[in-house]
Order: C-alpha cells, then structure tokens, then sequence
C-alpha cells in the first residue's frame, strides 16, 4: 500500500531532494500536499511533475496539511520556527512526522515530544546525524556520539577564527547548505542545536550525549551500547539516504545512489575531541539544553538574529557567540513554557539581539 | 528465565573468555556442562568454580553435551575439524549454537545451515567478523563489507613476505590469537576463510561480499544495504563483547568494559583495497568457496597442514600458497558432498601436503 504523504516546505533543498526520493519510488508515495513560502514558480512546476491533490502557498496554509487526516506522513522541510505549529497540529491529528525542521525540537521538544507519545505518533529525523543514530537503533543504547565536521576553522588560531568574515565562515568543506546553517557549523552551533534535538528525539539525558569532531563526515553518527559495543552509520554525504529511511521506515528501497559508498576509496577517517574553548557555542548551547524549559529557545533566536548580523558584516564571527550568550543571562527562561511563553521568549531574545548590535 | 548453557572447549581462549562473561552475568545463565580436549586440570577448576552439571573431557564425550536436550544453546569454541559433528547434532536436536568453530561452516557451510534452517535453530556467530555483520542486520543488505587487519607484512615487498620466517609471521600487530590463525591473519587465507563462513552464515553470494584491509582493526566489519546507507559495528579489539553478545541475543546487557571505546582515542582510522598479488590465499579461498561442494574442506586442509610445516620450519610463508593451490589443482571436488566425503576429502588433501612436504 501506498504512504501517503505531503511536504511542507517542498521548494527548499530537504524538499526537492524529497521529491527525487518520491520520484524514484513511484510505488511507494501517493502525494497529497505541496506547500512552500514563497517560490510560487518552482511550487507549480513540481505540481504540474508530481500531481498532488493540492498546493499550499504561504505559512497560513499550513494549517490545513497539518489538519489534513489523509496524511499517513507529512514532511516538515522548511526551516524556521514556521514549522512548529503545523508539525504539532499534524502530531496531535496522529499523522507521523519526517522532521527536517530542527527549531521544532529545540524550540519546544518536550511539548512536541510529549504530544507524539500521547498519540502514539513517530517523530522520524531526516538531519543525517539522527538519522543515524535512528538508522544504528536505540534499544540497550547508552551513549549517542553525534559527529561534527569541524567546519573551516577546525585547527585555525582563535584570533582568525573570531575575526573570519561571512566569506570565509561560508567555505564549509562538506555540505552543500544554506547559509545561516553554514555559519552554525563554522561556530559548531549547529552541533549544539543537535545536541538538544537529540536529548528530545531520542529521550536520552545530556550526560549521555557525546560529541566528536570528524572532518570527513563519513561517519554521521554512531551509538555506543550498554556492553560496550558501538555501531556506525556511514555514507558519502548526500540527503537522499537520511530523508529516503524516513520516508520508508521501518523499510529499505534501492534509492538513489549519487555514488557508492567505498571503504577504499574514503581511505582514512580521523576524529578528535572538540575544543570547547576554541568552540565555546557548542558549551553553551549544551548548558541552555540542560537548563530546559525557554533556554533553548532563547539560545535559538539570539544566535539566528546573531548570525544574520554577521552575515549582514555588522559583527564578527566571535560575537556570534559573545551577544548570543549575553542574551541567554539576561532573560531568565520560564520552566514549563506554553507554546506561546516559547514563541514570546524567541521574540524577546531578537529584539535584545538586535537592541544590542545597534547600540554597539 | 536463565539460559541453559554448554560449553565444547571451555579451556581454550574462546571458552575462557565466555566463562568470563557468564560470570559477570549470574542470573542470566545456567550451565549444563563444559567440555576441554585434554586440560583437564583447568577443566576441574573451572567445574569447582562454576559448578556445571557435569563436565566432559576428550573428543569421544562430546556426543553427551550436543544430545542433551536440557541445553538452550551450546557454545562450540574449540578449534578444528572436531567441532563439526558435535554441532551438527546439536543442531537437530534444536539447540541454538554460538559459533567460535570455523571449521563447521567452511568444511560444510551447506550441509550446517540445511539442518538450522530445518530446525529453525539460529547459529549465532563469535567471531568479531561475522558478530559485526550480524550486530548490523542482514534485513535489506546488499552487500557484506569484511575488514582484515593485513598482518605484518600489509606492506613489505612480496619477497620479504615469501620469505618470511614464523617469529616474523607471528608477529601479528592487533589480536592475542593461537600460532595457526596468526599465519592464517598474515597471509589473508582467514579472511578468505571467513568469507566462506559469511556466505553461509548469511545465505549471500560470494559477489556481495567485499574484504577490505583497515590496519587498526576497530571496525570489526559493516552491511551496506539496498538504499546505499553503510552500518559498521566497532570496538577495541576484544572478545568478551562478541562472545557475549552470541550468548544474550537478542538482548544487550553491561557486561565487561576492560577499556572503553574512544573515537577521540582511536582517533585515526585507514582503508585500503587488498592486494590480491600480495595476498594470493585470499583469491585460492573465495575460488575455493565459490567451486563449493568440497572444494572449500580441501582448502582448508591443506592451508592448515602447510601452516604447520611452515611453523615447524620445513617451509616458507610463501610456499603455504603454492603447496594449498596444488592440492586445491589436483584433488577434484564433489559437488554435494556427504558428512563422511567433507572428512574424506580432508584426509586426502592432508596427505597430499605432507608428501609433497617431504619430497620436496
């Protein structure tokens, strides 16, 4: 039998890989919904291609996949915290979630979470490292070790590092990204926020939460279990594979292979520790995550507003790190935040952002 | 509910070792009974301190232990051909095996698996190998990916290797093994051989199973599957997990951590294609399994009995090659084989090494 299923955010990068991965399975997909922002060209051509029931254009729309019973499955590929809502509404219609939406589980993971075990509703993460660690299993597991790549400033001085500019914080050596996440890998914020969705996707404490620097990002993730055994998912990096498994989960389909994965060809994997004082946003980000409760979020959109300051030559790439943790000690977060209490925090945490590169 | 478990050659390394792990694990396992070749003296400390029901000593009391349908699952850790029939017959009479005995899949792979599968009995594997291949799942896997460790002589010159002495050959760099399995380790014939076991073990043809060499042997092997992700099982090199996880499958439990695994430690891991030329055991072996019937029994035969001559000095590392090849060249293989053919067939190839030993 056919899944049914939709794409919010099917104009972006996770969502037209999606629809090559929905391509090459013909058999496997019924398309109900298409929906994107803004880009009403691309949202028609891949109507006019993939013959969903319906198009959605705009966040307003949203709503409506996500009320959508049809759905035995809704992608939420767009980024932003524009894909919280939808992705709590479609939880609560008991509908599973793919989720390449990360601000939903740094956001507001425990009330995302605890809707998904009420409703007995999988949350299947398509970012390669969960995927990982979803693809490794989780039974008898007793630590998660989320690979980082290091990003461009892995064995750099301190000083360049703080002083890079958009240009070279842009020169990821891995993957193919935009450019607010690129920014996030070059401070290892990125890795942070993985971190926090990891804890909440896999309900596992921080203390069992490692993470390693490994420049070839070959090795996406790994689980160490409890008699010491530790299993690996590899792969050249593409999105295909993660977004396919979940997709297809608890299945696996001849997919798309770019290229095949070779041991010899890889040649050499290294690994080492992260340096926390070389990459103090991945402590800090860990800290907000063990704080709970509106941290994260705060973390979340101080660091967003802090890194389009940067993109935009107003700060430095060490600021990023500096405003973002002066923000996250002058708000106090709220403990068992509703989903507007989050929303609230996030606000308040731009417009401090923004007050404060102003005034500087 | 506790385990009903026998051990065939419980003082051997394997056998030591899964006392070990039983130990540590109390109110998991009941043993039936233990069984050595001919150390009786550890045999009967390990009856005082373990207390089995009864304990057996020579090749003849085997029969007891495979016939006593007490048992939920036998380990059969001895080396050498005598593993075959007591894990046969434990087999029909529906006893699970945990396999440390190459010998029973590469002498009669199809005759092994025949009876499991009639019985549905699992055969569950011991070696890190074949433990890797199994703790990563066979469901949707396309292709078996083997790591050896290259040996000693990964990158001498092939005249130095030829040459080689058995101090030189023994001087294997990763695992605490016996002498036949190290000259089997450093001209690559265990691997071809565990290539033979693979195939069987997990009912894929030979086309799917790759060898690849990765020096520091902490990737133990991996499963590439159908949608092109790669799973690996790593670890320090050591047995108590692979043993122990043969033993509580389909369960995970704490168990020994002598040292626990690092990827910061590890820090470096290599991959390399094996050089067919340098190692021309591994090509003879997969031909070997790849003609089938009695072809592999005979292979194995005469490896062993060259790798005797070879540690007794009467031969170099490079003549194990030629004196296995010629034998393999003028024996002809049956094609299906009964249980008395496979130990004929060994016996001739036998001979024939050791007259072409002394004549030459």
């Amino acid at each position: 039998m056919k899944k049914k299923i939709s794409i919010i955010g099917s104009t972006g990068s996770i969502g037209t890989q999606a629809l090559e991965v929905i391509e090459r399975l013909p058999d496997k997909f019924e398309l109900i919904a298409l929906a994107a922002g803004s880009n009403k060209e691309l949202l028609e051509a891949q109507a006019a291609k993939f013959k969903p029931r319906y198009t959605c254009l705009g966040e307003d729309e949203l709503e409506r996949i996500a009320n959508d019973k049809e759905n035995d499955i809704i992608l939420v590929a767009v980024s932003g915290k524009i894909g919280l809502k939808p992705t709590l509404r479609a939880i609560e219609n008991g509908i599973d979630i793919a989720l390449a939406n990360k601000e939903t589980l740094v956001m507001a993971g425990e009330i995302v979470m605890d809707a998904a075990r009420a409703r007995g509703v999988n949350i299947l993460p398509v970012d390669s490292e969960h995927s990982a660690i979803h693809q490794c299993g989780l039974k008898d597991a007793e630590k998660l070790i989320i690979t980082a790549s290091g990003g461009p400033f892995l064995h750099s001085t301190r000083e360049v590092m703080q002083n890079a500019t958009a240009a070279e914080a842009l020169a990821h050596p891995r993957w193919n990204m935009g450019k607010k996440i690129t920014v996030d890998c070059a401070t290892l914020m990125n890795k942070g926020l993985e971190v926090i969705e990891a804890r909440h996707l896999f309900n596992i404490p921080y203390e069992k939460i490692d993470v390693i620097v490994h420049p070839q990002s070959i090795i996406h993730s790994a689980v160490a279990y409890k008699d010491g055994s530790v299993l690996a998912q590899l792969g050249l990096p593409s999105m295909h594979i993660p977004i396919q498994y979940a997709l297809t989960y608890p299945e696996r389909f001849e997919g798309i292979k770019s290229k095949s994965f070779s041991f010899a060809d890889v040649a050499r994997l290294d690994f080492e520790a992260p340096d926390m004082e070389q990459f103090p946003c991945l402590s800090l980000a860990i800290e907000a995550g063990k704080t709970g409760g509106s941290a994260p979020a705060i973390l979340n959109a101080a660091n967003e507003e802090a890194v389009f300051a940067f993109l935009e030559g107003k700060i430095k790439l060490g600021d990023i790190y500096t405003v973002t943790e002066r923000v996250l000690r002058t708000l106090t977060p709220i403990i068992t935040p509703s989903l507007d209490e989050i929303f609230r925090a996030d606000a308040q945490a731009r417009n401090l952002v923004r007050s404060q590169i102003n005034i500087d």
